[in-house]
C-alpha cells in the first residue's frame, strides 16, 4: 500500500503515534467483516476513499478495513472482539471533524467503524420534548424530524448538511445557537453507549432530573470516540419561537460590542439567540469572494455584530426588544449605524455573510487559525492583545477574528498580507504558540470548540495542570485499558 | 462513648458499611488537628454537635473530630495525611442534605471535614456574568451577592438559608427553578477540587465553551463528596428578569396540567419559570397547618398548577403572556379556575403555599416519601398507576404527590391515613419497593435531585444495569484508591 503512505505532517509537532507499527491478519479481518457482512465490510480503495478523507487535508488517514455496522450488536460484537485481540478501532461518524480526530494511522492498521447506518430517529417526544436518534442521523435530519413536529433542535454548524449526530456528541459541537441553548452537552439527557468491551449501555433516559450516581453521560459527550461508541442519544426539543429579528450593526470596537450584549443580554435574556462580532476585513473578503453577499451598510465600520433576538409569543415582541436595545445603543452613542432584515430572506443574507467568512478566506491565500475561548468580558482585551502579536510576528496579515462573541468564542484567523507573503506560513508554529500563550494568560481555551483529537493533543498534554491530564489518563486507562479506541487521540496512556 | 452507638436505623435496608471498625490513633488526631489549629478542630461533643446532626433524623453520625479548615491548602493537606494514613474523610457543608450523605458512620472513626470557613466570594464579574465563590458560602449569600451586581444566580431550594455552595455542588441540587435555569450542574462553569491525595485541581474556568479533553467538572458535581472536595465554584449569572406573573390554577387532571404546560411552555418558551403540580389535599394540610395560608380559591378543584411566567423586558410583558396562555386555557376548557397574584406579596404567598406543604405534612402523622421522576409526558400515568399501588398496600393513604411537573419530578409523599393507621410505617419499604418498580418501569429515576448517600445507595446497586454500576466503581477506584472519601456513600467498592 505505497500510495497511502503519510505524507510528512504539515506541522511536525501535530503526529500521530509512531511508536509502533502494526499489522492486522487477514483472517481477524474477516472476522470483523463477518460480524457486519461483506456489503458493509469495506476493503477497496474506492470504497474506503470517503471515509479515509480529512476536512482539513492535514493529515493522511488510511485503513485496511471500514466496517458499517447496521446495528448496536453489531457495534458491540465488533468491540467485543477488537478488545480481545487488542485491535484498534477509529470511531467514525459524518467525518467532518477540524482537528484528526477520525483519522486512522497511516503507521499502524486500524478499524475504521462508521456509524452512519444507524440513521434511524427512534421516537419524538413533542410533549415530554424529546427524541431518540440514532448515532448516525445527519444533523439536518434531526431538525426537519424536530420541525416535522412543531419543535426545535437548536444546534446549528456549517456542516450540518452532513455531519451526524454521533459526531455532535463525541466532539461536543457548538456552533452559532449556543449563546441561547448551549452547546451538544447541554442539549442531550442520556446515551446509549457501546462499552470498549462490547458492553451496551443503555442509558437513553429522558430525565431532566436524576441524581443517581456519577454523571457518567457527560464523560462520553466530548471524549472523541476514545472512551466507547455513542450509538444513540435522547436529545432536547424546544418550542420553536415564533418570532425572530436579525440586525447588522457597525460599531467602533469590540468594547461597545461587549457592553451592547450586555444591554441586549438585560433587555432580551434568553431571546437573545445571536450575537456574532466581525471586523471590517471580513466583509470585505466575503463580498468579494461569495457571490450575492455584498456589505448590508451604506458607511464602513471596523467593527460589525450580527444580533438575533427572538420571541416565544411574537414577531412584534422581537421587533420592540430590538428595536429598544438598538435605539437605546444610538442614543448613547454606542452604535454607529444598524440594518435591521426586513424578510426572512435578508436574515438568512445577513446570517450567510457570517457563515461565509470561512469559505471566502480561502481565496485569500495561505491562513493560520485557531478556534480559541476566553471569559466573554474579556474578548476586548484579547483581541487588542492579539492584534499587536499578530503584528509583531507576520506584520501585515490580515486579522479576520470573527465569531461568537457571546460565547466568548473567538475564530481567531489570520490570511497572508495582501499581496501575498512566502514566508508566511513558516510563520505558523510561533503564531500558534504565542496567541495560545495569550490565550492561558486569559483563563481561555485552546479549543472552544472543535476538540482535541490529533491535532491539539500533544499542545493539551503539555500545558494543561498535570492533575488534570493525570485524571483523564486515569479515566481512559479505566474505560479503555487495552487502549483500542481511538488510540492516540485526546490523550494517550 | 456510649452514648453515641448508634440506633438500629429506622430501616433495615439502610444501613452504613459495618465490614470493619476502626479507630483512629489520638497521636493521628492530633496530626490532623494541627493542619487547622486547635480552634477549628473540633472534639466536645458540644462543639461537634451540629456537624453530626442529621436532617430527617433517620441516621446517627458519630466522629472523633470535626475539622474546619480556613484555605484551601489546609485541605490539601488534610487529604495527603489522610491518604497516606487511610483515614476516612466525610465532607460536609450546610449539612442539610436528605439521603444521611454527610453523615460520619458510627461503628468506624471517620474524621469530618467542613468546608464552612470556606466562605469568601472570590470575584464576581456582571459582564461576563460569572461569580466565582468557595464552597461554604451560604446559597442566599449567593443570592445577595448576585442581586448587589444587579444580576440573578437562580437555584432556589427550601434550605437555601442554611445549605452551602459545596453541598450544592456535590448534590447537584435541583429546586424551582430547574425548569428555566437547569440544576446545579446547569449553573457552574468551573469548579476548584481537591483529590483525594492532596493534590488540587485548578479547574475555576470561567468558560461557555472549552473542548479542551474528558469534561471532569461534572464528575465531581453530584459525587456527594466521593471524589474529592470541591472548594471553589464560578457560578452562571443571569439578568433579573424585569416581569413576573404568578398563578394559582384549579384542573381537573394531571393530563389536563400537561397540557397546559405544553402551552405554556410553546407560548412563553424560557419565561416559563415555574410550573409545580399538587393534589387538592396539600392545600388542605396547608391551610389547616401554617399560619396565613389559605386556600387561593372559592372553589374546590382536584388538582392545582403554580404557574409563574417571567419577562425579561417588562412586567406587561409577562402579563400579557400570562393572560394569553390562561385565557386560551379558559377557553378550551383546560382550566377550571385561576387566579393571578395582584403583587408581589400575594406571589410570595402563592409560593409560599407550595413550599409549606412538606412543613405541613408533618403534624399529620407518619410519612412515606419519595423523591422520583419520570418523563415529563409520563407523570399524569405516574400518578395514576402510583395512586393504585398506595390504594392496594396501604389504602386510606393520603397522597401528596406534588412538585416540579415541567421536570417530570414528583414528589411522593404519602401520609396516613385520616385518624392514623399505627401499622401504616411498616409499609414503608413494601411502598418504597413498588412505587420505585413503577418509577423504573417508567424509565424514571428514584432520586430525582436529592441524591444517593446512604439512603439509595443498596437499591441504586441492586437496581441499575450492572455495566453502569461498574463504571462508576472504575471511576471511583480510580480517584480514591484506598477510599478515604466519604466511604460508604453513592457507591461501594
Amino acid at each position: 500500500m505505497t500510495d497511502y503512505v503519510a505524507p510528512p505532517p504539515l506541522d511536525p509537532k501535530i503526529r500521530i503515534n509512531e511508536t509502533y507499527m502494526s499489522k492486522i491478519d487477514q483472517s481477524l479481518l474477516d472476522q470483523f467483516a463477518e460480524i457486519v457482512g461483506p456489503a458493509n465490510a469495506l476493503v477497496s480503495e474506492a470504497d474506503k476513499a470517503s471515509y479515509l478523507e480529512e476536512a482539513r487535508k492535514i493529515y493522511q488517514s488510511r485503513s485496511p478495513l471500514v466496517l458499517r455496522p447496521g446495528s448496536v450488536k453489531e457495534v458491540s460484537e465488533i468491540l467485543k472482539l477488537a478488545s480481545i485481540t487488542g485491535t484498534p478501532i477509529v470511531p467514525q461518524a459524518g467525518n467532518t471533524g477540524h482537528v484528526g480526530g477520525a483519522v486512522a494511522n497511516p503507521d499502524q492498521d486500524q478499524i475504521i467503524l462508521s456509524v452512519s447506518r444507524l440513521n434511524q430517529i427512534r421516537d419524538v417526544d413533542p410533549f415530554g420534548n424529546t427524541m431518540i436518534v440514532e448515532a448516525g442521523v445527519i444533523l439536518e435530519s434531526v431538525h426537519r424530524a424536530a420541525t416535522d413536529h412543531d419543535r426545535l433542535f437548536p444546534l446549528s454548524i456549517g456542516a450540518k448538511g452532513t455531519c451526524q449526530i454521533g459526531g455532535n456528541l463525541s466532539t461536543n459541537a457548538g456552533g452559532t445557537a449556543v449563546l441561547a441553548y448551549g452547546n451538544m452537552r447541554d442539549l442531550v439527557l442520556g446515551l446509549e453507549v457501546v462499552l470498549p468491551n462490547g458492553d451496551i449501555w443503555d442509558g437513553l433516559r429522558r430525565l431532566k432530573k436524576d441524581n443517581t450516581g456519577y454523571n457518567l453521560r457527560n464523560l462520553f459527550v466530548g471524549a472523541e470516540g476514545t472512551l466507547g461508541i455513542v450509538t444513540a442519544a435522547v436529545l432536547k426539543l424546544f418550542p420553536i419561537p415564533k418570532g425572530k429579528e436579525v440586525a447588522f450593526i457597525g460599531l467602533r470596537s469590540p468594547e461597545d460590542a461587549l457592553e451592547l450584549l450586555t444591554r441586549a443580554g438585560a433587555a432580551a435574556g434568553n431571546d437573545l439567540t445571536g450575537f456574532e462580532l466581525m471586523p471590517r476585513v471580513c466583509i470585505d473578503v466575503v463580498a468579494r469572494h461569495i457571490p450575492g453577499q455584498r456589505d448590508p451598510m451604506e458607511s464602513q465600520h471596523p467593527w460589525y455584530v450580527l444580533m438575533e433576538i427572538s420571541s416565544s409569543r411574537a414577531q412584534e415582541d422581537a421587533r420592540d426588544a430590538m428595536e429598544t436595545v438598538l435605539g437605546e445603543a444610538f442614543e448613547d452613542d454606542l452604535v454607529q449605524d444598524a440594518v435591521i432584515a426586513q424578510s426572512a430572506q435578508q436574515q438568512d443574507q445577513f446570517w450567510a455573510l457570517r457563515e461565509s467568512i470561512s469559505p471566502a478566506q480561502k481565496p485569500e491565500g495561505g491562513s493560520i487559525k485557531h478556534d480559541v475561548s476566553v471569559p466573554v468580558s474579556a474578548v476586548p482585551d484579547f483581541l487588542r492583545r492579539a492584534g499587536e502579536i499578530i503584528e509583531t510576528i507576520t506584520p501585515g496579515g490580515r486579522v479576520l477574528g470573527f465569531g461568537h462573541m457571546g460565547d466568548g468564542n473567538i475564530h481567531y484567523n489570520i490570511s497572508e498580507p495582501e499581496g501575498g507573503d512566502p514566508g508566511f506560513l513558516d510563520k505558523r508554529l510561533e503564531t500558534n504558540a504565542a496567541i495560545h500563550a495569550l490565550v492561558r494568560e486569559l483563563d481561555g481555551s485552546i479549543s472552544a470548540e472543535h476538540g482535541i483529537g490529533l491535532m491539539k493533543r500533544d499542545e493539551m498534554a503539555r500545558t494543561k495542570q498535570p492533575v488534570e491530564m493525570e485524571m483523564m489518563r486515569a479515566i481512559k486507562r479505566s474505560f479503555d485499558p487495552n487502549n483500542i479506541m481511538n488510540p492516540g487521540k485526546v490523550v494517550e496512556i
